[in-house]
């Protein structure tokens, strides 16, 4: 935990913290969530809220807090711990104020923040996935042994960008820019699920992992352009001919849902993960993505873990076919303030807070 | 207005008016929408009223109204005058009567008729467009001139229908039809997004657009036969080479979520959509759908306008993603419902009907 | 009916019936259908319940029954007549029983096991369905007559399993087995939709075919690894010279809605294959879908149906753009318990159960 946080939270009113956070992502949900809880809700924002938020009553936090320059979020947590604030962060929160920053936040913050190391490095998260028993997309270290396509990633690549297909060691050569380090694996042809997890180590029902439990809250595929809508003009191949680069931005995310007899090997992939990451790093929990890729075999293949709410939620606002079998209507962000809630109740902030 | 129509709406019984519309499109949920609200519908069939409606109570009109001809409604428009009708056109309602009968048809109708002309010559939407600051597919006058693939859109073509891709100077040759007038654009790629607006000129809540309020109610994919299943069989060009030919004809379409930071964008587009058709036309009110695609650099290309309810909103007869952060459960058909409701109240009908 | 079950029948409570799956495929649906519409439910498994059930309450059963062996599942006949078990099959039920075991299983069972012989055999499926008037894709008979790409199925071929594409003859002869049988269909290029289906013979509202009833509650398209996503890699033949062949395993499903004005013609299909069902072998009733493929003209074309509730339907666990038409929220496995519940009311057990 960050040093001082418990001294923070002793100081905080726990029966009207404020569930806050960056004004992106799935923070209309987030806000949305917290108030099917009753429970207060800020929203951080550049200069001033964006407008759109004017459109959807119900997605729009009790307070906007404006900043100049999201690197600079900490000169105000004193501010902010006034208002019992308590941080969920995003992807976008944490890629706005730097992983550096963020892990200094002096507010109290929802998850564990020392995930971030295990996450944000593909090295890292390969050996935390890998030594948690699941099955990844092989790495090959060697341009000369590509055999099959790969997917080459430039590292600190976003969002998408700055990922090329290679099929071969030719094509490699051609497209390789050697002065940005890069890891480069197997390109898995299959169905891609992302699976939204929700891992409560306080809740005592459900399907026990460790002392807490495991849940299945929505699937989504992302969708991203071009790579996804190529298809429509031509094969890669044809399309690199023309010079149309193939890109895997993302731009959206679709509902979908598994096989039934899949959901099996899904809860022993989450709990895998959750079991290895106490090993490693005192911890995984609240809301996780795993990103996988299904073969033939009805096998999952992991190519990423993003570590907190991921934006594919967005889609289930009012449910999923999943959070409807936990309680009808149930959103990934509505989860979130029930459990900041219970924590509450069972005086147990500490351990879902960093 | 259509001449007579304000003294047509003088002799109304505004407390019980009919939303009515074609039985087609997305008339269940228009009725569905009606019944929501406490308001009175009308479903106008020829002959017989589909049977298919039975199946549906929900989606049923209080009463069904037959006619003989699509080309002969303007006949009864005194008897559905004596019910109050006030027509909610689609895009089937437009194509089945024809635009001149559209527009001639002595009944109050709901949105701006005057925006047909600019809609369904390609020429005067792009000028619309254009002139709004939105970013558009390039055009290319002179078939030498392509460089990348193109589409060609015979004029008059529907859903998709008669339109082809054509890579270079060569391919467009064998398959242009030179008898028949068209368009050339380039070929976009990327990921589409038809983004179903809402706009109110009556609404002072919310994200303000002149004296009114701009909603976005849902997002969905258009999905298309063949073009996007073809890639289960190969490339474009290899179907060619077999014989198949690509078409553009829509069957359905597919739920979707944009990445939340697209909003901004979102938005900008339909307020400057919305700024110009005033300064054009006398305005752009109620449904209109944008359809888009989406670049690698996160920019929206706008290569159509609907300006009404689009068949996309059927998904979300229940609510979206989007409207559920205006009101649990609502759709476009609802959101019909309400406004002509609120014109209503606040005297103004004349304001949204023409 | 199976002998002995309208005695099994008589020796029911039927106000005490429990609804009864095996715990896979659409199981948590069905058992949140009658969980909402008060009815008890079974869930038979192998040695132990999946432990994923844990984490969605209101998909658990009443009560787990695990047996040994699928094979098996008759012996405990006796003790789930006690328990006054109505089964509900799915496809997971019918295979890992097998299809003789499930013939003969001495416990009444919704719908009608006849169905069974028309369904598995492909040869008598399509008897069935083109002598009911729909459209299917060619069969091929002789290899050497393919000219546009055919899709080779094995006998027995499951979820996809087992299929390939040929081009041509060269093509087919490089892929055929001919050690197994198989059937050669035209590859039809357009988009897929399933509908699923629910005829009840016992409701005089709505849609009327014969004394009954049809509904359409929803529609999907499957997820196939890879077919559905390799394109992202390449064309599928492409995809061949890199040594990856297309497979058509069902992995997931994903929401969609129809075109409106095509529901006439889904329904004309639904309505037909009743009709023939009753003409060759007592009735096809319950849920069923058929699984379709929409053309540039816009016509069905039907590549297979399935005779029970499909996997599908687990999209819609809480209401579809079509079911909520009929009742919000309304799902597949809840429409099951209700037809369980009006057969007892009106005392005809008989007429749904085999």
């Amino acid at each position: 935990m960050v040093m001082g946080i418990t001294e923070i939270l002793d100081g905080y009113d726990t029966d009207n913290l404020s569930i806050t956070t960056v004004c992106s992502h799935s923070s209309m949900q987030i806000f949305d969530g917290a108030r099917k809880e009753d429970m207060g809700s800020i929203g951080i924002a550049i200069r001033e809220p964006p407008r759109f938020y004017e459109a959807f009553p119900l997605g729009v936090p009790d307070e906007f807090y404006t900043v100049d320059d999201w690197k600079n979020v900490n000169a105000h947590a004193p501010a902010l711990q006034e208002k019992n604030a308590v941080v969920v962060p995003s992807g976008s929160f944490v890629e706005y104020m730097g992983a550096d920053n963020f892990k200094q936040l002096d507010l109290p913050t929802y998850g564990n923040r020392d995930v971030l190391e295990w996450e944000s490095d593909r090295q890292k998260e390969r050996e935390w996935l890998m030594s948690a028993g699941l099955a990844m997309p092989r790495v090959i270290d060697d341009p000369h042994d590509i055999e099959k396509p790969v997917i080459v990633k430039y590292h600190g690549a976003k969002g998408g960008k700055g990922f090329f297909i290679a099929k071969d060691y030719q094509d490699f050569e051609k497209k390789i820019d050697r002065d940005k380090p890069f890891i480069m694996q197997e390109f898995l042809v299959g169905t891609r699920y992302y699976i939204h997890y929700f891992y409560s180590p306080l809740s005592t029902d459900g399907y026990r992992v460790r002392d807490g439990s495991l849940q299945v809250l929505g699937v989504d595929r992302r969708d991203e352009t071009n790579i996804d809508e190529a298809h429509r003009l031509g094969s890669i191949t044809e399309l690199e001919d023309m010079g149309i680069k193939p890109t895997f931005v993302v731009t959206g995310n679709i509902p979908i849902v598994l096989r039934e007899s899949l959901l099996k090997k899904v809860f022993e992939m989450g709990e895998k993960v959750i079991e290895r990451s106490y090993e490693l790093f005192g911890g995984l929990y609240g809301p996780f993505c795993l990103e996988t890729v299904v073969t033939e075999e009805l096998d999952f293949k992991v190519f990423e873990i993003s570590a907190r709410i991921v934006a594919g939620t967005n889609i289930y606002i009012d449910g999923s076919p999943y959070a409807d079998l936990v309680q009808p209507g149930l959103s990934t962000g509505q989860r979130i303030a029930q459990e900041i809630k219970m924590a509450v109740e069972q005086d147990r902030l500490d351990d879902i807070i960093t």
